[in-house]
């Protein structure tokens, strides 16, 4: 199967706006084994929309459309594909109800605009937009398939995980070489340590092995293309053992797996508690920790001890502490987290202080000098680290290595043993 | 000028790497008043990269590829831009020494294949790669022009930035009409109440404009093309005007303006200092104040209260109060920020209390209820927000509600008058 995702609207091509969704897409229609053989931009100009369309839809089995489904008369790339498709518009009434419903629970009424959202070619497969209001459309016409999305990611992404992935799943399951791929995810080795320790089996004709730099994290992406899936998981099995062989507690994860997502899980079977100190990161580390929803069970709060008053009062860390050694020192990191396992009651504490960047460093505490604090039942252990890389990067290196300490320190006990 | 970007490379197509040269490329050429009405990627395949290149050719004025100027069998960009042309290959010589060159500093020989790189359709201006080997060319051919980029931006951002941008200024500085725009930045107003308010400017012949929802905030964006800047400041100007006189204080900045640095900049000038007191947010608040450097002076720290344990120990907010009105009411969010305003000694703190889903919501407090109280030395006011969305987008809009609150209120007050 052939397929070319398009992307309308002025926005990307002002350079305002950077097209993510076409390599979200991409990726998941990879997983499929669908190939994609074009991305094209175009501007909200109906001639140019109408072209694109009419070329894509002739040379391509299936082609996925982002943006152009709002209510404005920018929008128009339902009308668009309806006339290249000779079809007509109809009216959907379930979506007016849907969009009306939308602003009523707001307290406002439907613009009159609106309703053009809840037209689509005659034939459509609507599919609902559950945190917008311009819905999608699948719409399948002599051989070919046309998928019609919102733009904006936030609406398009969940759009297309639950109505047109499993659609297209259902489409290409029969007769495919199917791509089978496993993601392998580090912590705390760079991509020419990864390389050298797993040289050999990069090159291999049956296996493809990427390795791709994350922003803090090492991925190692396997891809083996096969008509028989078992083999396939055999294969992925065997190189994951090998890699988790060579590679030990580094590696935190695959697949979906986030170091976050293993943290919190590792923290709830244990039915421990947790509790966070933070300097630098100003409190990256506890709105990590909630991300997920039910983490209220767990993480009972956290102080930001940006300014050491607060470290003082808060966490109760001594002034003589902070005069002698500094803010930035594994003694004041161990008395923040001392300080908040203590007055918090919780099982765990983290603590965070650190030179975040870009000033306020020198050349015996350097910008990207961070201390993690780990209070435990069993007393305070703290690391040293030395990042690189513009602030954010070190505030969320930081996170990431305090909760890879976390996942360590769990790895080894059981809370039979706390 | 028409100009459109082409993209080669079947890595983007694989989802694996993101196409940021487009969107780097458009901002630049926008900035020279050059239209783009196309971007396209296309995989490593000769008969489509040929269609591609000849299709854009034949439509646009200016053409900039990125990537396929590589020593591999599947880089092509150049053979086929001269096959297009009907030009032929020619070595440059002085290429084929910088590119010797860089392999002999590296201490290695060149390898046979590199020498592809030093080849260029005839009459080609070619553009030295101080980053890497494959340098890149301009073609200027029967009133067209074609540039030809290297894929990896760390090459391509260089090459463009000395070579091809002064070449393009220099061809668009005679007789054109320059772009310039601004942007207008808004929150708390949704995209169909903007453009009720707005809807007469909008369609002007002279002045375009154009909503662009933000992940919270709207963008309103003003373009006027035309010789004369001063003509085209003063249009920026009286249209501003107007939409801050119909939308008053929910504008907050323009162009590069954000909502963090107002903030910070109007808590820095009127010397006060700030603290925070969270619930759901987990920590983002804080996070979000301490993104920018230098915020030390004025963020003094804040609590994570996830737990009602935390609100009642390190805020002081009243079991009672938890207990009659819920930890998610104006009571508790007005006792947290004034134990925080009072604990800390800040002049100003901020609390947020809340449910941000997807579960923990009711018929009488749904998800998306936020409260958010601010304390000052005038005393305590509390605000009731319903969000919509997910999570995460909650917790955003909850940290920008947060902010926009701060700045209404300095708005109002001069440090004199605290």
């Amino acid at each position: 199967m052939k397929a070319e995702i398009i992307a309308t609207g002025t926005e990307i091509l002002l350079g305002q706006t950077l097209n993510t969704s076409a390599h979200y897409l991409t990726g998941k229609l990879s997983e499929l084994g669908i190939e994609v053989d074009y991305h094209t931009t175009v501007g909200d100009n109906r001639e140019r929309v109408e072209q694109v369309l009419r070329q894509a839809i002739s040379r391509s089995d299936l082609v996925l459309t982002t943006g152009g489904t709002g209510p404005t008369v920018d929008d128009m790339t339902k009308e668009l594909v309806a006339k290249v498709l000779g079809l007509k518009l109809q009216l959907d009434p379930y979506s007016l109800e849907h969009i009306q419903h939308f602003f009523s629970s707001r307290g406002s009424v439907m613009p009159k605009t609106e309703e053009k959202e809840a037209y689509f070619p005659e034939g459509s497969k609507v599919l609902n937009n559950d945190h917008g209001t311009a819905p999608g459309a699948i719409i399948q016409h002599e051989g070919g398939t046309v998928v019609i999305l919102p733009g904006p990611p936030a609406e398009m992404t969940p759009m297309f995980e639950h109505s047109v992935f499993p659609f297209l799943e259902k489409q290409v399951s029969i007769n495919i070489r199917r791509m089978y791929s496993r993601v392998i995810k580090i912590f705390g080795l760079g991509e020419s340590e990864i390389e050298q320790v797993l040289q050999d089996l990069m090159g291999n004709a049956q296996l493809g092995m990427t390795l791709l730099a994350k922003q803090s994290e090492m991925h190692i992406r396997l891809v083996v293309r096969t008509e028989n899936e078992q083999e396939a998981t055999a294969l992925l099995d065997k190189t994951e053992q090998i890699i988790r062989e060579r590679l030990g507690a580094k590696v935190f994860g695959i697949n979906d797996e986030t170091m976050l997502g293993i943290v919190n899980e590792a923290v709830k079977t244990r039915r421990l508690t947790i509790s966070t100190a933070e300097s630098c990161t100003g409190g990256l580390l506890g709105a990590t920790l909630t991300q997920e929803a039910g983490s209220s069970e767990n993480y009972l709060g956290g102080v930001v001890s940006y300014s050491n008053s607060f470290k003082e009062k808060f966490l109760g860390v001594n002034p003589q502490t902070l005069q002698t050694y500094g803010a930035v020192s594994s003694e004041t990191a161990c008395e923040m987290a001392a300080g908040m396992k203590e007055r918090s009651g919780s099982d765990l504490a983290v603590a965070i202080t650190g030179i975040a960047g870009p000033g306020g460093g020198n050349d015996e505490k350097p910008v990207g000098l961070v201390y993690i604090g780990l209070a435990t039942p069993g007393g305070v252990q703290t690391s040293k680290f030395q990042f690189h890389g513009q602030r954010e990067s070190i505030r969320q290196l930081s996170v990431m290595a305090a909760l890879d300490l976390v996942r360590h320190y769990l790895l080894k006990v059981e809370r039979s043993t706390l």
